[in-house]
This record gives C-alpha cells, sequence and structure tokens, in this order.
C-alpha cells in the first residue's frame, strides 16, 4: 500500500482505482466475468496461472467486485462461483475505455471482437465525455484538472 | 505475449489495450503526462522505482504513447523529456473511467481530486455511455457483447 500512502496518490481515485484495477489479469477476469461468466474453469481461459487466478479472484472479492456463492452439481463436490457485484459492474466503463482506445491504436485485421449496446434498443454505444446535459463533447476539447480535494506533487 | 495468443486474447482489443495500458505505474504515469508532466524526476514522485520506471517509460515510448525529446537546460547535460502524444492523449478516457470508478467505490475524505472539464466552457464533463446521436444512455441498459471479429471460449 506504500504508493497510496504517498500525498500525490493518497487522495487521487485514480491511484484508489488501480490499486485492484491496474492489474491486467483482474480486468480480463472482469472481461469475462462481463460476458456472464462465473466459474473458475472459465476463468483459466484467459491464460491465467491457476496460482495467480486462485490469488486474483479472492482480490476481486475482498474489494467488493466479484461476489463468492457456492453451487453444486449432481455428484460433485459444493464449489464456489463467482458473480459480478454492482461495483463490479461498474468497472464496465473501464472495459470500454481499454476497447476504444484498443480498436484504434492496437486493431487487428478483423471486424470489432467487442461491442457496447443498450439493450433496451439493441443498438451500439459508444463512450464520451458528456456535459451537465448529458450532450457529448468534442474529446479534444477536454482536459484533465486538479480539483479542490487534490494533493499536488508541489504541495 | 503469450496471452495475446491465446484466441481468446488474440483479437480482443481490451486485451491488446492491457499489454500497454494494464501496469499500474503505467497508467500513474499517464495521469502525469496528462496533467502536463514531462520530466523523469516529475514521474518519479509518483512512488515508482527508479529502474522499473526508466523500463515503462521504454515500454510507453515503444507503445507510441509517449515521445522522447531532448531537451537541455543552461549548463547541464543534455536529457530526454516524454511529451503525451495523439496516442497517449487518447487514454484520458481509461483515466476517466477509473477515477469515475474510485469516485464512487473508493471515496477519500476530501472532495474530488480530479476532474474533466471541457476547456472550451469550462464546464465539468463526465464519462457516460452515449448513443448514435451522442445522447447520453442509462448505463444500467448498456451490455457488452461478442462483436463479429470476437473468438469465443467455446469457438
Amino acid at each position: 500500500m506504500k504508493v497510496l500512502e504517498l500525498p500525490l496518490n493518497k487522495y487521487c481515485p485514480i491511484a484508489h482505482s488501480l490499486e485492484v484495477l491496474g492489474l491486467k489479469w483482474n480486468l480480463l477476469i472482469l472481461r469475462e466475468a462481463s460476458f456472464g461468466r462465473t466459474r473458475y474453469a472459465e476463468f483459466l481461459k484467459i491464460g491465467v496461472p491457476t496460482d495467480v487466478l486462485i490469488m486474483r479472484l479472492a482480490s476481486l472479492v475482498e474489494a467488493g467486485l466479484l461476489e463468492r456463492r457456492p453451487y453444486r452439481e449432481p455428484g460433485k463436490r459444493t464449489r464456489d462461483e463467482y458473480i459480478l457485484t454492482d461495483a463490479g459492474r461498474d468497472a464496465l466503463p473501464i472495459l470500454a475505455a481499454f476497447t476504444s482506445w484498443g480498436d484504434v491504436h492496437a486493431p487487428t485485421s478483423r471486424e470489432p471482437a467487442v461491442l457496447f449496446v443498450d439493450e433496451a434498443t439493441g443498438q451500439p454505444v459508444t463512450l464520451a465525455f458528456t456535459d451537465a446535459d448529458g450532450t457529448a463533447v468534442n474529446p479534444e476539447r477536454v482536459r484533465i484538472i486538479y480539483g479542490p480535494g487534490a494533493v499536488r506533487p508541489e504541495d
């Protein structure tokens, strides 16, 4: 937790989010969970080593992004599955932001592999900066600035 | 690159983005670069060990997110500074998505530390899913789905 003890990071929401979400495996696990997968064997397919997966699932449960729930198939022992919580669901814009960046800056030869849709209309949606009226703003005009709760390096 | 060789990740833009952006230090370096910082001594303040910082700056340059540019202060040797490229600037929604998640799910006792503003109006902007008309959509209605270029685990 050393990083979060530094004044520069202590009050920064980006740094706090990155404690659990700044890890490739955790975000790939959340990708699978967002597609509705819940089981250990399903998460293994992302390529994560088994011992790492066990630790990462535990860290996501501890951080409140996944919830552990026992299930039992006929004739088998009880196992745990991992259900996306509201906090885990709230990470969807993070996955969408990575998708947008990858689509533009690391394109593959294929058509899009990941889409986001409005389930009420079936229409695709994209991530955008919006103003107070909920209208998209040209991203070239958007700047990151310090808020009133910030600690700056020079403080 | 083993992860990207797996069929499940090979065509996934999230997995591709995470190769360079799925690392806490890289995102904290991009946070500082987005605030306009360019110099090694400034990036050190995020708490990253020096040997790691050197590697991470090199990886961000290689991935096209930062550009190395020599500068020289009077009486000192020439050094490099690191300038955000267009691809690096396009990571701003990723930082905004981490900010939103952290503000809600890892709040501190202080007022917001990071804000995003429309520089033309000075008004705050927030990240939202928008439809084809650029109008914000209720995030509870948004789902992630496979696109036509996807490889699924069962494929």
